[in-house]
């Protein structure tokens, strides 16, 4: 396969634990990686290829001027390399916006799709993860648009987790189809007879977390606010009984025993296990992965990278939203 | 003081735990209640004072008709009996949508009030709660609706928790005041000048269970969802730590020691601690319960509906919000 084009300054660990990462994934995955970056940041490839570039978006800068200005930024370039032939797949930890708008620019819109969303896979231990979209590309949205998402998230769990008819449920405030905001309500009644969509009704915030529904849709203010709730409550409750069970000695040793027990639960919980976010609707593989990505991450990414590929998945998403 | 009115037939456990909460009340704290309910649904009052009626609005009626059209059920009647003088507060773990209606109804809103907001603390184990508000009243919101929600909710952090000048934050998926749904950034530029708002800025999901910020401020519609995604994903995690913490006889052992450590932490996120949540601007003391609230859960909401009356809550708030 083509190689995946890895942004390697993009991220809180860039470039030392991409390129680690990258490395890791050709060793161990042997998928190809061609890294994008400045090649004075960037630094020992090891032995990776490299698409040289002058100019790096920064995780502050805003994002429109930034993708527009840039022209000569590892995020534009790798963008680019998709659409040009050269990579499969692009994936970058960096500034989410202008990873967006990069991957939207240079690879264009799937023919159909209204608006990309991102899909984020919610770590549901002893299931398969919930895909929770959009989780942040779209602060606001037209009906049309969270039915393409239901059809797009539908694609994706299929696809990724081997769903045969995933569960699709609508965020909402009650069950009721009479409960939610307009938006909500309108959306509820035209995913009743939506094509490719297993419409379960209306989910709530105490569902995401469950094996009860495999999509969730919602808009993109309310699905990051979702994602980002549930990341720093699990941050909290892990460093709480972190906390409680340190306390004394015995406490310790009952930690030691309890720890080990207890890490794939901890795994299953971190997002780095996950390899990241997936831009649904762009005319490529993207993957979004978190800013804090480790070396880890980036192998998972790049695996999902190669999935997503090797399945077609852009494919799929334009058959199912054919016009 | 005057009683507490308490609904002995709204909640998933009602009577029994309901009666049985206000006994312990009565008995543990010293503070009156009144029952409110039909007497053949309530049975036995464990010797407690009964406003009977002849009706109840169920837990799946259908909140604005029940209230118009229900006139003697024990939530119209809770909601009179503040409104008259006979109790000094009301509480109710039953429908939500009609306990509000009903205190909106009988008890009318403080003067300059645009709207009421659910007022819901959620645990942060080390420090005070976080007051998120509206956590469902209202699923769409004005700007104006927001700016009073962040002076109602700074005066309840302060009479509730004791602090002096609660951090207010508003919800976004960003801390850029350039951030979020046009709501979000017309409300952003308000409560930068809004009298008696400690504003801090934008905050997201991941600071809701900090103690970077006091007081939470969001529509009804994102409120909630935080509020059952929290619920959700905590229940879950615990449910799962204690799966994985029983599989074997050694693990077992381990956390019979480290079971009683976790206990307070258990204790803090458990919704029946915080006694509820406020309906803040109607013009008397009403208490929310959690549908699923336990006689323990009453003991604690009727404690919080004393602190409120005897802090002159509704006072405040009136001068905080006068026209």
């Amino acid at each position: 396969m083509l190689p995946v084009a890895v942004d390697a300054v993009g991220g809180d660990k860039a470039p030392k634990e991409i390129v680690e990462g990258a490395r890791r994934a050709v060793d161990e995955l042997a998928v190809p990686v061609l890294l994008v970056g400045p090649p004075d940041l960037v630094g020992d490839t090891r032995g990776l290829d490299l698409l040289a570039c002058t100019e790096v978006i920064a995780m502050d800068d805003d994002p429109g001027p930034a993708v527009r200005r840039k022209k000569d930024s590892s995020l534009i370039r790798a963008a680019e390399s998709v659409r040009d032939g050269r990579a499969s797949a692009m994936l970058s930890a960096g500034n989410t916006g202008a990873t967006m708008g990069s991957a939207l620019l240079r690879m264009g819109r799937i023919k159909g799709v209204k608006r990309p969303a991102i899909a984020t896979p919610i770590p549901v231990p002893g299931s398969t993860p919930t895909v929770l979209l959009d989780a942040g590309a779209n602060s606001e949205c037209q009906p049309e648009w969270l039915v393409q998402f239901a059809q797009m998230g539908s694609v994706y769990a299929r696809e990724r987790y081997g769903l045969d008819a995933p569960r699709v449920g609508l965020l909402s405030i009650g069950e009721e189809p009479t409960k939610g905001t307009p938006l909500v309500k309108e959306v509820h009644a035209l995913l009743r007879d939506a094509p490719g969509v297993n419409f379960v009704g209306n989910v709530e915030g105490r569902d995401v977390m469950t094996d009860d529904v495999d999509v969730v849709v919602t808009d993109g203010f309310t699905g990051n606010v979702v994602l980002k709730t549930l990341e720093g409550g699990m941050r909290f409750v892990q460093k709480a009984i972190m906390e409680a069970l340190t306390a004394t000695d015995e406490l310790r040793a009952a930690f030691d025993v309890a720890w080990p027990a207890l890490l794939p639960l901890v795994a299953e919980l971190d997002p780095d296990t996950h390899g990241g976010a997936m831009l649904l609707g762009v005319d490529g593989v993207c993957i979004i992965s978190h800013g804090s990505s480790s070396a880890t991450a980036i192998v998972n990414a790049v695996r999902v990278a190669r999935e997503m590929v090797e399945a077609d998945l852009v494919g799929h998403l334009a058959a199912a939203v054919a016009p």
